[in-house]
């Protein structure tokens, strides 16, 4: 299902044609992507939408900016010579639309904007990206500037795989992708070759949860640590804007749960923090292995 | 997805040709099963297994066996002149295998039933449906003796179907489609277009009540009664064996999780006491429409 050309070359960054704008929402995501583009030489502007972000972020050049601020966005972008923007983090305080005041430069983009967008199914991220490009910016996904973000095929974390989980791991990763492709969910548990869980809108945590119950109560049998988890992006998914991403918490829900380990889809799925997933796939003794998609 | 080969002929009733024995379970599908058989004016036997049955059962001929009865089966069956076995009815009290005691008829099918039963990846009503064609018995589908049991396409029960739902109709019915063809489950939810859950080892009941509370949650959003829930076979299904199935309860589920309706796929799922359904969807205000499948 995946060709060459969706697959995004995790062995190669974007090469470094001027400065990167990280447009920086919650959690470490912003700080992994900085810290890459500067070790890598090259100049970073982080700009912080206004609301919580990790403090980590004032080390870099960094700008606060309010929802709507659009024209104060492109002069700063403009005036450090901004060629690419990498969109990171997740934003889970949604602005109140009412109290959004519209900068010059967002009114004057405003007219092509809504001839682009309206009447289109655009996402919200979606939108983002299409008014970024309208600025004249190429939008970058963390992982074209953090290659290290996204794991190639093998053993990540944690102890070897089992060789008897093997089944687990293609049964959980194909029903990952059935599921994707009907624009459900990301996520699957296999159980002994049967799914046991299929993702929707409860998200991972809430499914692996599921599982967990599951087993507690004899409904789905395994002994000792069985089964496995599989995370793979949906075929049609724009992973600039918008990766699966699996972190230590995802490890320890799973461990939790008595899951034996996760497969991730190699290249398409981001490990948020790769030092602390790494310990805690150790300290739990969770695998956690990349592989191909189906 | 569906052949006309596959898809059973729901108009046209078995011919009668001799006396039919109903291998009967709990609940009330053994009754409906004896019932239609009867007015159809045929010969019926009903044999139940040791547990609780439908004290209604007790208006037919009714013989009531052990596991492991297998030549006491073969005596009854042959003294009625029985030509097709059909299995009714759910069986939730599994027998302690160490206390079944074979009797003679069981031991000397034993030889020839492990040979084509070992090494096979039969479910257990696959092995009982083996037995009773190495017995010289046709198995037969309650659908074939009962054809009010499964619906054409079209309303089948509740309020009209609101236009605006034939979206979440088709949507959820793909959906549950392609988690059968993955061996995973029968049902899905689908909201404003989107898959809000979708159904594995937890059972439809566990998943309605999921997307209720992802709803009371505001995490899936939706005015007054919103979504269907789309209940279909698996494509490899052995219906004869194994048919999904509503009923009241499950009407009465949709209703408390605020879900508008339900979808089933027409010929292929069973409706439980189609009267008490009705009376169930027509009380809650829930729409059940049968559909073809994808």
């Amino acid at each position: 299902m995946t060709s060459a050309s969706q697959r995004p070359d995790a062995a190669k960054p974007a090469a470094p044609v001027g400065a990167l704008a990280i447009l920086a929402g919650e959690g470490a995501l912003p700080v992994q992507v900085a810290a890459a583009a500067a070790a890598q030489g090259r100049k970073v502007l982080v700009v912080a939408l206004e609301g919580p972000f990790d403090e980590r972020l004032r080390a870099f050049d960094l700008e606060v900016v309010k929802w709507g601020q659009i024209g104060l966005l492109q002069d700063l972008c403009k005036r450090r010579g901004v060629t690419e923007i990498a969109l990171a983090g997740s934003v889970t305080k949604r602005p109140d639309f009412r109290s959004i005041r519209l900068d010059m430069g967002a009114v004057r983009l405003l007219p092509r904007l809504l001839k682009g967008v309206v009447g289109g199914d655009d996402s919200a991220l979606g939108f983002v990206a299409k008014l970024i490009e309208e600025m004249g910016y190429r939008v970058v996904g963390p992982y074209e500037v953090a290659p290290d973000l996204v794991a190639e095929g093998g053993a990540v974390a944690g102890p070897p795989m089992p060789n008897d989980l093997a089944e687990d791991v293609v049964c959980a990763m194909r029903a990952a992708k059935a599921i994707g492709a009907l624009d459900a969910g990301q996520a699957a548990v296999s159980v002994s070759g049967r799914i046991a869980a299929l993702e929707a809108a409860e998200g991972t945590d809430a499914m692996i949860h599921r599982v967990g119950a599951l087993h507690a109560d004899g409904r789905v049998k395994w002994r000792g640590r069985g089964g496995v988890l599989a995370k793979c992006a949906k075929p049609q998914q724009d992973l600039r804007l918008d990766m699966p991403a699996i972190g230590a918490l995802t490890v320890e829900a799973v461990a939790r749960a008595e899951l034996a380990g996760i497969a991730i889809e190699a290249g398409r799925v981001m490990i948020v923090d790769r030092a602390e997933t790494a310990a805690a796939a150790e300290r739990t003794g969770t695998f956690v292995v990349a592989v191909d998609g189906p």
